[in-house]
């Protein structure tokens, strides 16, 4: 087999770029995980399933890739206001409603749903909880840096004085002015000096049940910061792969590319990486549009969408039959293809390994067939190479599963 | 079926007491668990299927658990001292061993383990990591309160100082006097007032890997202090059932008392449970002695000293055919025992279930039967409302199970 020359499309050079990791062997890859506070739906088995390909295939190529997934769990909870603090003050903690228990129960089902869509655990999987030092730290860097500015206790980014020194922006190749003007008109901007600055950090309100002591006082982080923190912290300030769902482009990621600009003076990655999203029927997936399907649905048959229950490969499999940048159709009648797909894939495997290849065999190869199996073979390489093609690369699997069914029955003749 | 009152030996007032909640039906229950730096072995089973069958028979009475069972994740792992500081700060991050990825490994294998002995999960599993800034200002609340003193950026608690208020030693029934002429000749007190003074806060060498910054300088929390910071945040400053091995009774539980004196003035906890020890073949287990089997040695029988491999539900069952509080011994003699004794329980309910119970069922039970039957199992309840004593809630289950027979063949005889 040839030496493969990866490619991947990096969303900030929008092109196909060869992949050449910073430190090779070692690839550095963050991918944003899921917010515990609902059942993972169609939306978070996509990418945990493209980023899984990525780092198994890296693996595969002799990569030492450290993949590190986080979750967040600072929710918005917040207590019954109306009860009064009084009231809520007496309330014995074990009678409240406690953040953590309702992170722990969604982390807990979204590792059971990962499981069973045959992902690999991540190599850390670090939570936002758990990383309030070191987003208090970045928070009084960019401070010290003159790129944010302190309102009643919460902390906001200054998109325009950073925009004089880096682009904001040049990840979803969005223009600050046309930012400003498209915001002009929105209510809500509140204590920020403009309507795209964002949080650092948020004062917390009195009913706010996560809050932490801060030198701005009692307060949780602003979303964005929690994924500078965990990257730079276990993959360094300057990583290979940022990846996530296309959703989280903007603002999520570009607010990362200007902190991690503002703090340590460089991208926070060399390649960013987006999955596409998944339609229902055509229609975009939404709860008000009663399309939203949670995985546990999908596996169990249970949603009025659904004519029948699908097996978690079954789901992974459709998901890989599309390149990962291209929508994706969920309907019934693709996945039902998907689960036919994916038997024949499955059948194909053992077929091949009831076969006898061993060079003393009485039923050889000709030279041939094995010239067709390894063309096969490294045609689905190459589809992987380019940008993780893993569509092209089942199609090619499926060229080889013909030529296997067919030395198979050959087999079968010669023995009889 | 009668009113459960359940009693459990308080390890505080070294008494069987009657369970009664400070808050019913809410049941705060804190369990020491795993430092994530190694495999899972015996000493993790017994403490996590104990506090198991705890959960479960609470929530099957009624009662309202928060289960909190944390992960000690701050590892003491160091660097590479011998490369000299300079080597070590140009090494990029992905080269680097980085504590938290092998403490992500040893967690997630240790919930595989937890899973395979058929363990609940606990509704909260906090990261020591994860709660610094909690055990920060637990460090001040000390210092406040004059229980405290600093030393080269460290901070440990002044017990003698506690005692003169508080008395220290109350769990685990040891005098201060003793332990003070017990600590005199001991060498490594170092910078301590006396030796029975434990770390609350640790100075971070230059080569060692986790380190925060503190109002005392780069360090890490002292060990004891992350139970203290855990249980009090999710389960308030007082709670009911604090639980773990009884190797953790000295000092560590200890330290936690006295912490929680120190802080909140008052005892964390209500309750103190410890499940004894597992010894192997008679003898204490430890790495030195080469009978330190892990869980998936056990799981495989890939030990020396193993005959076969043994189920994990087999190892759950023989864990449960001691009281938690004797000691357990671990041969293989006594684990195939265990094997056969669970594939009868099994057996049994799997004839209960082909059973015909219903009213109109011509196969009726006749009224001794029927006392019989449940005379066996108020008696299993009895032992488990006696500080669930599942070794003689096994033996009913027995007693019940020969009556099970005895009746299914009599129906088997009516029917033919």
């Amino acid at each position: 087999m040839k030496a493969h020359q990866l490619k991947l499309y990096n969303t900030l050079s929008r092109q196909k770029e060869d992949f050449a990791p910073i430190n090779p062997p070692f690839v550095g890859m963050y991918v944003c995980g899921p917010t515990v506070y609902g059942d993972a739906h169609l939306g978070h088995g996509r990418p945990a399933i493209t980023f899984d390909t990525v780092n198994r295939y890296l693996t595969h190529l002799g990569y030492r890739v450290r993949y590190v997934r986080n979750i967040t769990d600072v929710g918005h909870l917040t207590g019954d206001a109306d009860e009064g603090e009084d009231k809520i003050a007496k309330k014995a903690k074990l009678e409240q409603l406690e953040p953590m228990e309702v992170a722990q129960q969604y982390t807990d089902t979204y590792h059971r749903d990962m499981a069973l869509l045959n992902t690999w655990k991540p190599s850390i999987e670090p939570r936002a909880t758990g990383h309030i030092p070191e987003q208090i730290a970045l928070v009084e860097a960019i401070l010290n840096e003159g790129l944010a500015y302190v309102v009643n206790g919460s902390v906001y980014f200054d998109v325009l004085a950073y925009n004089k020194r880096y682009t904001y922006g040049k990840l979803s190749g969005r223009v600050l002015d046309d930012l400003m003007t498209g915001s002009r008109d929105l209510d809500g901007q509140g204590e920020k000096r403009n309507a795209v600055d964002f949080a650092l950090w948020k004062n917390a309100s009195s009913e706010h049940l996560m809050k932490w002591p801060s030198p701005w006082g009692l307060g949780f982080p602003g979303w964005h910061l929690e994924c500078t923190a965990m990257s730079s912290k276990y993959l360094g300030t300057q990583f290979d792969i940022h990846g996530g769902g296309m959703d989280l482009l903007f603002p999520h990621h570009e607010c990362e590319i200007a902190q991690g600009n503002a703090c340590n003076h460089r991208d926070p990655a060399k390649y960013w990486m987006h999955n596409n999203m998944i339609t229902i029927n055509g229609q975009k997936m939404g709860k008000s549009l009663g399309n939203f399907i949670t995985l546990q649905e999908l596996f169990t048959g249970k949603h009025p969408l659904l004519e029948q229950a699908y097996s978690p490969m079954t789901i992974r499999y459709f998901i890989l039959t599309a390149q990962y940048r291209s929508t994706l159709d969920f309907s019934n009648d693709a996945l039902r293809a998907a689960q036919k797909g994916y038997k024949k894939i499955i059948n194909g495997l053992r077929i091949v390994r009831s076969m006898d290849y061993t060079p003393n065999s009485e039923i050889a190869l000709d030279g041939e067939q094995v010239q067709q199996v390894e063309a096969s073979i490294t045609a689905a390489y190459r589809a992987m190479d380019d940008d993780f093609n893993t569509a092209m690369a089942i199609g090619h699997l499926f060229n080889l599963l013909k030529k296997i069914n067919s030395i198979f029955t050959g087999q079968l003749q010669s023995a009889s």
